[in-house]
């Protein structure tokens, strides 16, 4: 193993690693922090974008023998350093003792994203989804059903935020992505790329359970509480997921549940 | 209205509001903690539960008068107080401004609370859920899908935790609940009662999808990684949501597709 030992919490070879916390608040210059092992498997093994290097705690090495040996292959860099040093280094206790530094590349515009999507396909569209837990979970459910790219709105956050990918599963680190103007762009952008725009709202016309969605979907999520402006859900087609009397759903869990249909007729029709 | 001072933070009515935190830690003699005004509305109006009083901050007295009359129409006791007396109280800055202490009652055998749902029933059973949050979560979708009721097993962590509640947006305090000794016990309690006991799994034989649930549905949930016992699937009719190759779907997501799925088959039925 070509494992560098890092003996100073100074060591320029992980200043990017310096007070973690604090890069979260000011942004990183092009960076971000993927932490805990499965996430860096999944970077190592199905990420967008490149690992710089890695950070392992001391006692941690033994065990994560597979991920290191990935990371040589693909040329990532591998730091050890023990905890105390490590924690130093973050300047918050590393639990997971394990964390990657990646760097993001140029996104892509969103018209030459969507016209590189051949055949049926499913496209998550996200207003002002502010937080990262809901950003997070989002980007884990059209992972895990298989969205080919997810547009977002100047009002949403980042999902290369370092608790929005843990969040995911490294689900950010694999859904390609791009950010959009303005959310109202989205369906004349969708439909110049051969989608239909489906709007989630609670007044749509459609109910989710019996939908017969178009091949190629543009899904429209707001957040909670506000939901999506009013002339976007009037330039889509509504659809809504009835519920008891009760409080809406969380958004995530909403993009679960939306995905899931779409997917299921989506793989239905290639069955 | 009737809403008394509290001026000094050892005041023996707000006796029950201090030291949160530390009380979440060590159980609280048969009371909760509900938090927001979502919450204590949900409670107010449709709490299984007796609320025992409402701590709110004074500058939030203006904006809640509604609140506070439904809590005088039902005999709950209001207290104000000014917002550094509060946090005193509590012992940590409580944003929200609106507190509220319930109290538990009895639960009730889970045969007994079975037997006692007519018709076509949807009830989850929850097996290892550790989480608060994704407790929160489960209740919160099982209160929008109209879940009759959930059965939990000893390995999972109290709905009635004061993170549960507020993630639960007050779906813990609607939907009726009660304790299981043993999960392996779940399909036969169920089967009693004339429900079918659905478990969710990735090695499930019927796709959710394509499923045609049975008008009383039992759906076991087991906590992400470990899932449900083998013993357990091998005793119910194993359920799949079929997944692009990633890792699984955070359980209160798996329960929100689920339980959507159930729910409109179940409504479809009565419409």
């Amino acid at each position: 193993m070509m494992v560098e030992r890092i003996a100073d919490p100074d060591d320029p070879r992980v200043e990017p690693y310096r007070f973690v916390r604090e890069r979260d608040l000011v942004g990183r210059d092009g960076r971000f922090v993927a932490e805990g092992q499965v996430v860096i498997e999944v970077a190592l093994a199905r990420g967008r974008f490149p690992l710089e290097s890695l950070l392992i705690a001391d006692d941690r090495l033994a065990a994560q023998q597979a991920l290191i040996a990935r990371a040589e292959e693909k040329g990532v860099p591998v730091y050890a350093a023990a905890p105390v040093v490590m924690d130093a280094i973050a300047g918050f206790p590393i639990h997971r003792g394990l964390v990657a530094i990646g760097r993001r590349t140029a996104e892509p515009e969103a018209r030459t994203l969507l016209a590189g999507l051949d055949g049926p396909a499913i496209v998550v569209g996200l207003v002002g989804i502010a937080n990262h837990d809901n950003m997070g979970g989002i980007f884990r459910n059209a992972a895990a059903f298989g969205a080919a790219a997810v547009l977002i709105d100047g009002g949403s956050c980042d999902p290369l935020y370092r608790k929005a990918i843990r969040v995911s599963v490294g689900g950010a680190l694999v859904v390609p992505f791009t950010r959009v103007g303005a959310a109202a762009d989205l369906p004349a952008l969708a439909a110049a790329a051969g989608f239909e725009t489906l709007a989630l709202t609670p007044a749509g016309d459609d109910v989710l359970a019996r939908l017969d969605p178009p091949a190629r979907s543009l899904v429209l999520l707001g957040a909670e509480g506000p939901g999506l402006p009013a002339d976007l859900i009037a330039t889509a087609r509504g659809v809504r997921i009835p519920m008891a009397d009760f409080d809406s759903l969380n958004v995530a869990t909403t993009s679960g549940i939306v995905l899931h249909h779409l997917a299921s007729r989506r793989d239905a029709g290639r069955g």
